[in-house]
């Protein structure tokens, strides 16, 4: 959004919900075929769709397939591009770990090396939460002089470490190259400023591979995306909003902690979200919801699989229908067709619901139909703009 | 596209063809009739539009006709409006001249001029090209101390005068007024640095009149267009492409020189194109097939003459398909509606054929069918977003 533009945001008490399917967009599998989007049976949405403005976004550029952390922040009314955010943070911020500015995290993985020093399972054998909550506990003995560190388990053989002291940076590449069959990198500076953090990684894997050397499987670790904290300014300041985050995987809440939501801890599935949405209904004005199998399918290149998570959000859309929204809008963050089995750059249907929408041709929710929409292949940030609006939320720019 | 996006780009074997039919967007002969692109039997391209994402794209801005430079760099990826290039360096590079930086180039018209000096033919009565080299092979004479001049025909009356030294500039006038009936100009400097270009211009034109004086009817030149060699990063540094250009017109070569293409000399027709395609199939991933003559003929103001040229190209198609390229973008560099008999600011149709495009509602190949297709009034720099995206040469942005 335009920085003039800021200044017409007013507050009122409206509300707005945005309700994400993780990599909704799709392709068909055959040449002609449905897409997952299409194929659903998804009654509720394709009614919502006829009483919308549908149209598909691009979240990052054209033919740009964006991860989540961007793809989200462009949902959220941030223009991508200038908040980038590593993988560190978001792991970090997703598990709640109160970062501050100066701090380097990392993502870590506890992996299993042989006698050699070579990588044989980047994820040592995917061993429980639990485990790795064990583990990163055993880590504390690390001591570097002059750095704090804290080891914190995200899930599963995930894990976060993250690094404070003066004088740190986040230009340190990664030690984890993504094969098997070989040894990990040392941390390396990617630029000179980055040489002390390197220095420091360097001693934390050291130390930790001497605590983890006889705990087969998880004998090793890898980090990759060191990063620090980015300045995003927090809804509450850019739109004027009170944002609540309801999301269950650690990422997504993540990267709503970032742009100042408060998200709750605690949710574990589609019912959960919706509980908690109606407890708190009286409390916020933007409820971002997060439903993240409809991507994990798509991954995973399972075509049924991703049309029945599609199906299963369908069902909810009543529910959040009869707490009377002012403003619904039900999209992606992307596209994962399950085809391609990975986030693609392909534009993202979605529908706004509002009262004084303009009638489109929409009469389902889906690609095609949203290609026949009032709001073809806008950019994703512009999506805030819209809901802003229609909740009456910005006023009239000018004389 | 964004410089950050430039990072997200690798290299892999996939291979892309371009065919650009030069001016191929058009407009009826009467209001609610079909173009020329609606009107040609187009049996292939139909068929191809079916399985293509389609649409229309804008080259410079909404409304604005383009030249052929700038619409094909805009084709090739580059922002027109950020590399000028002057029809002196087109004109040069076309023909292979191998202009180095400070070079100055014009386009250069043998014309005929009256006892008082008055231009009554801009075009000399449009000698033959082997006329036109004997008459530069003459200008050899031509001495200007300090200053290198090359001259060299292009095709029929026109030639290609290049000046070498240290010190010359671009900014200096036209000398043809582009009207018959009137004295040629006086070459002048438009801007102070362009004093001593203009000078040795001026005497370049003194001694070459003096040489043609009793050549009637070609006892005059006309300069327009001086440029200089313009700074354009190659396709492969920037997009990590090997790009080979299958032109006919020297022009054509000349711009796809000026972004690195390895552009063939000697071919005369599509037959040739398709010939030098298949013998170089394997050693290039990015091919640029050009075809002017839809151009000609709209210029022309012939209908029925471009809807010939747009029904050869169609037969062309499936030698193309058979290749199994990953990716066929077939397009114009801009519209030349026979109606109109020039260049036009309308939107181009396009399509985009590859293996996992989104299906839309496009059922043929013309205007009004890519006016329903995914992708309308996009500019005409993105294609090369699309056509590295679905030819899987873009990473994902971010974690």
């Amino acid at each position: 959004m335009n920085e003039l533009l800021h200044n017409l945001i007013v507050k009122n008490d409206k509300k707005i919900v945005l309700l994400v399917l993780d990599g909704v967009g799709g392709l068909p599998l055959e040449r002609g075929g449905l897409t997952e989007l299409e194929t659903a049976k998804t009654p509720h949405l394709d009614n919502l769709a006829k009483e919308s403005e549908c149209g598909l976004h691009i979240p990052i550029d054209k033919g740009v397939a964006p991860g989540s952390a961007p793809g989200h922040l462009a949902l959220f009314g941030y223009e991508p591009l200038h908040f980038p955010i590593g993988r560190g943070v978001v792991a970090a911020t997703g598990i709640g770990f109160p970062m501050k500015a100066g701090d380097v995290a990392a993502r870590m993985n506890f992996a299993t090396r042989d006698a050699a020093g070579n990588i044989t399972d980047r994820r040592a054998g995917r061993i429980p939460t639990e485990k790795c909550a064990e583990l990163c506990e055993l880590l504390k003995k690390v001591s570097i002089p002059g750095v704090e560190v804290f080891v914190q388990p995200v899930k599963d053989y995930r894990a976060v470490v993250v690094f404070r002291g003066a004088g740190l940076s986040d230009k340190v590449a990664d030690t984890d190259t993504q094969l098997t069959g070989v040894k990990p990198l040392d941390p390396l500076a990617t630029e000179p400023e980055g040489e002390k953090t390197a220095g420091i990684a360097k001693e934390f894997i050291k130390q930790t591979f001497e605590i983890l050397k006889d705990l087969h499987p998880t004998n090793a670790c890898l980090l990759r995306g060191f990063a620090s904290l980015p300045h995003i300014p927090a809804m509450k300041d850019l739109f004027k909003l009170n944002p609540l985050a309801l999301a269950v995987y650690p990422d997504y809440k993540g990267v709503s902690r970032l742009v100042g939501m408060n998200a709750i801890e605690g949710i574990k599935d589609l019912n959960d979200q919706m509980k908690i949405l109606k407890e708190n209904w009286g409390s916020y004005d933007y409820f971002f919801i997060h439903h993240k199998y409809t991507d994990s399918k798509g991954e995973d290149g399972n075509f049924d699989g991703k049309v029945k998570e599609i199906e299963k959000v369908d069902a909810i859309i009543p529910e959040i229908l009869k707490l009377n929204p002012d403003v619904v809008i039900v999209t992606g963050d992307h596209s994962t067709p399950a085809v391609m089995a990975a986030h693609s750059g392909h534009p993202v249907p979605f529908l706004i619901h509002a009262e004084h929408i303009r009638p489109d041709d929409t009469d389902s929710f889906g690609e095609r139909a949203c290609a026949r929409g009032l709001w073809v292949n806008i950019r994703t940030t512009e999506l805030i703009q819209l809901a802003l609006s229609y909740a009456d939320k910005i006023v009239k720019y000018g004389a």
